[in-house]
């Protein structure tokens, strides 16, 4: 027999690359005859600048396969030791549900869909963010809740900047924050006000009132664990025409008064411990409510209910003219992502424990929170405080013995406060783990029994929630937290949920600028293993290893893949990213005496998320205009940078560009705006078109964010979570955050934090890293070039029928195209909405429309599609441009054609009338390949302006559910 | 703040249990008012007889929490120890591919679906299972695949079964196996034979054909690894007219010449290689193919192309005529349950691996052997063989020495013939591996370089398979097996045909008798963990004490669940089950001198299983009459057990009966079959309506089966797996099976086995093993309550409409009801089939259809469905008669209303032409409540009768993808 083929061949070590990279090597080979190229190196030539291509390979190693890269992880995850966390401070151990582990967080159904803009094939999703926000706002009674922030902290800044929006204490510069508020809240909203020009005064809560303020954050209870009652404090603020925020622990809620009740303006917090797992600090979901009257102030998403054509209550994003896609720099906050698919899990969590279950958990933490406390009371230990839900602090000398004797029976206490330490209880908590804080605190031989304890508690009651605070109003009334404790009920809800999206298990999202590639399952598998899932972000470090190890290694590839010298890993979002990189640049232009530099030039083309992060760094704006080829204009470039040398801070620029072509100068644009003084902010968002062929560093760009979500494989998770890493040159890695809990190596101590911890989103960094390690250096570049070739071929299928409105060199464009609409819109009437709706009925979900130019839909197959799902979304547009035709063909009116009407619904195609100028079955079978694959909208075309106009945010009363 | 819950109540350990039955205290309460009883207690006492009631509760323990029982569970599972297998005989480690572990096995849209009875709702399992079949062929060589069996032994048994019908040898009444047959298949096929009355003759290969035999199994490669060409084998042995079968390695398929090329009649093997994990033993599914022309004595399901009624491809269980619950006694086998899940996996296997992917895997584990054999050579270690595929087998003085040191370093290696010891290589195993290898057979310090050897193989190439046999035709040439290879596309696979059919995740399956309960995502964790899931059958004993224990507590459990003294988990479906206690039966009697009992009691109402099994035990059957309620004819059962007295050896009965009612004579039934010295075989079919209340073994059984897979929630698998173990009284506990390989304790030594390994399917007893954890003695016992409340409530109101057939004491049924469709039918001509199709157009299953009685439905809910889905099969139930109402009063004709149309798909209800005399929306949403939750079948009525008359049992030809 014949060796034909060497061991190595056999060995097969590549084979993730093929199953990463969607079309096979047939189909490359017919794409590239299409293109009348004969290699893919040449496509590569033709369409990126000599210039700019990378001289070396990449050096992150060899492409390893699944089974290798998981068993070397596993063994690197092994080395983080998971103690029980008794930490608090925002982050508690919790029980996931396993019904929802397996068929929410683990299920692709959920985690690859994309954010819900196109709501008709998204109501499952947006049903259980309203769930999310129905909870909010009965926990925190309030009238108003968004769809999710990134983290507690970052969720107080937010909250800062709304009080400084609608505060008619117009003068003030002030936003008050109780020193009893989490250290990193502290630490995030002083970096946040610093940005901004706000003075923080931190002090004790009842001290808020003393001075000139728009807003003050207090926490409920306090990270100390006290349960105090805020009314007054609240009262004092509001009486200096200020804000009052409050950060509550959303487990509390169920046992105390909402702090909407008590007069908050403002209540946000984490939805972690509803189900969530800790994972090193995220990712989770943040809540947020307020008050109706601060509804066009709200930062991120709201889910709103509206109608559709046919009068049906249909769920879609509201009033997302605050947003900063929309306002630019007049927007609320550069906040994009929402931290959807952690949203869900709580949701969920909710649901499936409803308004009683929920009560006795928190019932049985507070209930072993006494125990502990009658225990060490009786021992005569000393507690900080007579009030609590959770946490007990203990002041103590021998804290140091303590701490010892925990770490020796793993256990972690938090520490961080001088002469005390605190004890904070989770849903986890046993009996026999409170009988282990005895033998901790108390040394063996106390005598106490927890079984004793707990029936005098139960027979005496208990006054650590002061009576005046006692929760007496229902929650989660709503029958949607009343009907599936059944794991068959619940399984079920989640399933009929799963089924009305669309997700990439479904067929392409072809979001230009989004990149919405394959998640590989051997990608998520670590993000659940305990090892990584249940550490406490503030843990010591020295239990962590596995962590670091990790972090180390992405850390030092993204180094090599950015071309820069250092990576911050802690911005949770990409638009976090763009403020972490501002600040770099701000605090760089300071330690050098240039604090007057503050303006940013922008290309008109920009993203709207640039202009909503430089304005939350105090920048001012300077936009610089694209030519008719929608590049940068060199000479209006030109006299900008010049015309404000003097002040220039930077440029943020993405590339390629938002028009998805290599602009040629970019080189030359790095090199004007260093000549002026300024510093280089390359967007990252495009990052699939450069890794392995070029780099923002090679470049010459100073600071990009990444995101994590695009490029490199974190799901999107139907709308979040993202990760936005910042790489830099070496002369601002001393200006990468820090964090004020625990120090991140390789920035200067004292920077300020922009995620609540250290190392953000940490528990999803294992799919990048896995990700980077399956595809090896080879593998990257592949994708890169894959990317290209499937862009190029679309594009030139497309051009046929289509005009395409950017092309760089050569004619060909880099990883995405922009198909223009105008055109036809104008002879036909028929919109970019219709055809965005109309793709649905075809299978697809729309790609990226009018972004960055009215009137277009921004197409990106990425590298993961093949040929086979690139050519049915083209028949699908071939197709639909066919439909316009008829349109204005005068075949079909425009009043009665199956694009006005589109999104087509199983009811509507069925309705017993049938006047419409196409027949029932082509209206949902326009081609063929759609009987084989069919997705059904599950709403008709949505009314935003209704929506908007009655705005409703929670989940609409029971009478909707009669008919 | 008031203390009203105790810490007991706030630890909710009991949570499991509401999780796991479906209606809430609420709707149990309106149930019970229903009902018109005060209690759950009143309506057991009005239903259960006194005189079984069990007087003391079940002992297993009280409920614990998912959390603490996955956490001990894993402390359990930790005392395996997962070694490096090397052991080969039929099982070896692989790689599951993580797209299919995430989206197959632990996809609940895979595992809760039921038996694909209702092709309409199952064509994405049937397409799945037509790929095995297609691979199965290809790889066989062969023209009739089935679509699984239960492991390779038992298949090897069945080949057996099938020779002995087909072969024209009529008068020859032995069987040969060659003595290098794995060690299990012999002792499985001899046990099988012992029964059927055959002579089993062991003998080296080519000495069949100097025996008188009916047919003969050869092993391709052999168990200590040769490559044989058993061409002239298989020659000779059809030269007496006896039927050759072959047991084949499916991986070496891919190199080697198909057996079916050679000649072979029935080619048969294991699928487990292709990405299913060893699992200890199982479950995995066996492959089997045969010439057509032996189509009829097929043992099992096959899956066959028909047409429905719109003309259109249309999959569905071709020849069910030949199966057992149609033939009874007649029947080819007694095999009902197949391995769908795990077929279902080994197909996705080589769908994504695809032809030159799988070729690719298997020369990589060939190429590992000839680098391994090189090496020995070179060392002068004697090989036992000059030809292999993936084992080496060593002749060598110093084995002890050798095995010592693999054990030290964690490797197994085949160590159950004296003077040799074997080596399998997987497709796991690296050049690291390999050179480990030679540190263990050759000690430190022997020079060799696996790099340089493997140079050397390369340059020089192999001669280890004989010229003769290499492969060199195509296989797997169908597209489905050419166009999944990357994760995207395969994903989107997966999912499509997942979302073809009808699973627990959507709605109520209540097949009555199959007790579709809720597979809780708890109970299926630990399945998937790698210490579960990655050891070898045969590994040491002491490598495998965490399954020990598991299986331990299981079995001490059920013991006290059913009364028995004993129990064996090794029968992996509950047909085998039903053999292996029959042959105990057997056993006992031969024990006592009483060989010649051979008579078997069966009631007419029996299951089609028991007298196939009773059959393939050489029983002679004997039918015992029913009276009109539906109970044993107490007369006729005197009368039959006193006439064949003399050779009585046992009764099968089902309890409660097939007719779902307890009837009040059984323990009388017990003792009359006792008087008469025989034995009572209690089919535990319905043991979810005993667990708790009765058992067996207190009403006075002798022996029964349990199926696992029904009353103790592992999941239906779409078709398989099951499990059932046997509980038996002392004095047939040493006739119990054992195992040739592994001896399991408690069991005669030298008592054949009945499935290829000791412990059966032991990786799904941690499903059971949960559940009965999680539920505790309490729960287990309010399961049975809630699955009789559910029943009666169905019973009470679909009696207002329907007649219901039998009933029991005060008018109750057990846990299941029989809904009389024949007066209906006879009123309308609209036929039970008809009804059980409209179902699936209101989203439902159709529960068991014609069993026990013709022309009825026989429905379960079990305790895990909520009323609120109860009441809406109910509705639709209704519907229903409102719709055959119509049909009787001439509102629609016979040959068109909606029933005779059902099920609709899309393609029908949007058709141009709509002369229906209903409309379209009706006739996919009779009901509101449909909309919420509509499932659509995607073929219309399957027309079954052309299928079979034009037989195609693999995948259509390409044209038919091309419309």
């Amino acid at each position: 027999m014949s060796n034909a083929k060497s061991l190595e061949e056999l060995e097969q070590k590549q084979d993730f690359i093929r199953r990463h990279i969607g079309p096979s090597p047939a189909q490359v080979s017919d794409m590239l005859s299409a293109l009348e190229v004969s290699s893919v190196q040449e496509l590569i030539d033709q369409t990126v600048p000599a210039s700019i291509r990378l001289e070396q390979p990449l050096t992150v190693g060899e492409s390893r396969t699944e089974v290798e890269t998981l068993s070397y992880l596993k063994s690197v995850a092994s080395k983080n030791k998971v103690f029980k966390s008794y930490i608090g401070q925002g982050y508690h151990p919790t029980n996931v549900p396993h019904v929802i582990l397996r068929n929410v967080l683990e299920n692709p159904g959920w985690y690859t869909a994309y954010t819900p803009y196109q709501p008709e094939i998204a109501q499952g999703r947006l049903e259980s963010l309203l769930n999310f926000q129905t909870m909010t706002l009965d926990l925190t009674g309030l009238d108003l809740a968004s769809a999710s922030l990134l983290d507690e902290s970052t969720a107080a800044a937010e909250a800062m900047g709304l009080a400084k929006r609608v505060s008619k204490a117009k003068k003030a510069n002030a936003f008050f924050i109780a020193d009893d508020v989490h250290t990193q809240t502290i630490d995030v909203v002083t970096t946040r006000a610093e940005q901004f020009g706000f003075e923080i005064i931190v002090g004790k809560a009842e001290d808020a009132v003393n001075f000139d303020i728009f807003g003050a954050l207090f926490q409920y209870p306090t990270t100390s664990g006290e349960v105090v009652d805020i009314t007054d404090l609240i009262a004092g603020v509001q009486s200096k025409k200020a804000i009052a925020c409050v950060a509550a622990d959303i487990m509390s809620l169920l046992l105390l008064k909402a702090p909407g009740k008590l007069g908050a303006d403002v209540v946000l917090g984490s939805a972690q411990r509803f189900g969530v797992p800790m994972g090193y600090g995220g990712p989770h979901a943040a809540f947020f409510a307020t008050r109706d009257a601060y509804k066009r102030s709200l930062p991120g998403r709201i889910i709103g209910v509206s109608k559709d054509r046919l009068g049906n209550d249909a769920l879609r994003m509201a009033m997302q003219t605050r947003e900063q896609h929309i306002r630019r720099d007049k927007a609320n906050s550069n906040i994009c992502t929402a931290q959807v698919l952690l949203a869900n899990m709580a949701a969920f969590y909710a649901v499936y424990h409803g308004p009683q279950g929920l009560k006795t958990i928190a019932q049985r933490i507070h209930r072993f929170a006494d125990i502990l406390a009658a225990g060490l009371k009786a021992k005569d230990v000393a507690l900080k405080h007579s009030t609590w839900f959770d946490t007990l602090t203990v002041v103590s000398d021998s804290k140091d013995d303590v701490t010892a004797r925990a770490i020796a029976k793993g256990v972690n206490f938090a520490t961080n406060h001088d002469g005390e330490y605190s004890i904070s209880v989770s849903e986890t908590t046993t009996r026999a783990d409170v009988a282990e804080l005895f033998d901790i605190i108390l040394g063996e031989g106390h005598g106490l029994s927890v079984d004793a304890i707990a029936a005098d508690v139960e027979a005496n009651g208990s006054e650590s929630i002061p009576a005046s605070l006692v929760r007496d109003d229902e929650v989660l009334t709503h029958p949607n937290f009343n009907s599936y404790h059944s794991e068959t009920d619940m399984l079920r809800y989640i399933k009929r949920l799963e089924s009305k999206d669309l997700s990439l298990n479904h067929s392409m999202i072809s979001l230009g600028s989004c990149t919405m590639k394959l998640n590989a399952t051997a990608e998520m598998i670590p993000i659940t293993w305990p090892e990584f899932a249940n550490l406490h972000p503030f843990c010591p470090l020295d239990q962590a290893e596995g962590y670091q190890i990790m972090i180390g290694e992405l850390h030092d590839w993204l180094v090599n893949i950015t071309g820069y010298d250092a990576v911050s890993l802690q911005p949770n979002s990409g638009a976090q990213g763009e403020y972490a990189g501002l600040i770099a640049i701000r605090k760089y232009h300071e330690s050098r005496g240039d604090a007057h530099r503050n303006v940013c030039l922008i290309p008109s083309s920009a993203h709207g998320t640039n202009p909503a992060s430089a304005q939350m760094a105090s920048m001012k704006i300077v936009v610089v205009n694209c030519d008719k080829n929608g590049n940068v204009d060199m000479n209006d470039l030109k006299a900008k940078a010049e015309e404000v040398a003097e002040n220039l801070s930077c440029i943020m620029i993405t590339y390629p560009s938002t028009h998805g072509v290599y602009e040629e100068t970019i080189r030359e644009i790095c090199d004007i705006i260093h000549q002026h003084g300024g510093q280089v902010y390359m967007d990252g968002a495009n990052m699939n078109a450069q890794v392995g062929v070029t780099s923002p560093g090679f470049i010459g760009s100073d600071v990009s964010h990444l995101n994590l979500h695009k490029t490199f494989c974190i799901p999107h998770g139907g709308g979040g979570p993202g990760v936005g890493p910042i790489g830099v040159k070496s002369h601002l890695a001393p200006f990468m955050p820090n964090h004020s809990v625990i120090n991140v190596p390789g920035t200067n101590i004292g920077n300020g934090a922009v995620s609540a911890a250290p190392y953000g989103s940490a528990a999803i960094l294992p799919i990048s890293w896995a990700y980077i390690t399956m595809m090896g250096s080879e593998g990257l570049k592949q994708a890169t070039e894959m990317a290209i070739v499937n862009a190029n071929y679309l594009t030139h299928e497309l051009s046929k029928h289509f005009p395409i409105l950017y092309r760089g060199r050569n004619n060909r464009v880099a990883h995405e195209c922009i198909v223009d609409l105008r055109p036809l819109k104008e002879q036909s009437g028929i919109t970019e909405m219709d055809v965005a709706k109309r793709l649905q009925d075809y299978g697809f979900h729309s790609p990226t429309m009018s972004f960055p130019v009215a009137g277009t839909l921004m197409i990106e197959p990425t590298e993961s599609e093949s040929k086979g799902e690139i050519d049915r979304f083209i028949e699908a547009m071939v197709s639909i441009k066919g439909e316009i035709e008829k349109v204005i063909s005068g075949e079909w009116s425009i009043e009665n054609n199956p694009l006005v009407f589109a999104p087509h619904t199983q009811g509507d195609v069925l309705g017993n009338e049938w006047d419409r100028a196409y027949d029932r079955f082509y209206a949902a079978f326009p081609v063929p390949a759609v009987a084989k694959n069919k997705f059904w909208p599950t709403v008709t075309r949505i009314d935003d302006v209704y929506g908007d106009r009655n705005l409703v945010c929670s989940c609409p009363a029971v009478e909707t559910y009669r008919d």
